[in-house]
């Protein structure tokens, strides 16, 4: 447990999300990030197939998708300290520890991006919705083509 | 799409999560619920050692896990629909989808129980968190032990 609380320490982030990780396996940190960022896309996609016209707009569904989404995107990042850089089929590159100040500074994009996407969604203006869709979309990607591999 | 909407109405569930549902492939779905009640554990996790006395009671650390338990609480119900009785190594049970009603009504006792257990945590009295954290946990355990393999 030490151990870890000194890996969360050495990444340095600021933990909004919750004091989860002190008890857990490296295994189990990994399986906690891929399991709020999977919850996450899987909130989105409602988002990006109504933006897209795929599906038709429905405001109470964007609006509690879009709040699932920017609930979620506080919890992954207590979750990758040092010592996660391998194992439950990762996807994430080595880059995210070695390049740190980046890592974090496009997963605050996100969230900020995601914050406004959850706001616009509350109200009705679909034209802002879709902007804002576009929007946290690409700064998922922006994450996802420097860090994630394939 | 239309089918898993349909699969949703022949479970009968209020849908109190979201919408991500609709779009979604069963494998996704079995991924979805895993990946909610993974969450879920993950933060009670900490809460039980601060009941069992294996770390310290910290009032902060301890609302915040029980609000994130409380969230994750609410998501996983929608994703039990007929045709995700199998795949993605799912330990869900046939009796799920055999014996709905009292499913439903585990699945509610917890969120009541969870529900109390965020309340708890928010004030400072530590004999009833540790109660609360019992009753949640019991909760937990009534619906495991009836329709999770181990």
């Amino acid at each position: 447990m030490e151990k870890i609380v000194a890996w969360m320490s050495a990444v340095g982030f600021a933990f909004a999300g919750s004091v989860a990780l002190a008890q857990q396996k490296p295994e189990d940190i990994i399986k906690y990030r891929q399991s709020a960022l999977f919850l996450m896309g899987q909130h989105f996609g409602p988002l990006a197939a109504m933006a897209q016209g795929k599906i038709p707009y429905d405001k109470e569904s964007a609006a509690r998708n879009a709040a699932v989404v920017e609930y979620m995107s506080k919890l992954p990042w207590e979750s990758f300290p040092s010592g996660t850089e391998q194992g439950n089929n990762t996807k994430a590159k080595r880059e995210i520890w070695s390049n740190k100040d980046d890592f974090k500074a496009k997963a605050d994009k996100m969230q900020a991006e995601v914050g406004k996407l959850a706001q616009v969604a509350r109200g009705s203006d679909f034209d802002a919705l879709k902007a804002q869709v576009g929007e946290a979309g690409k700064a998922c990607k922006a994450c996802h083509d420097e860090y994630r591999n394939k």
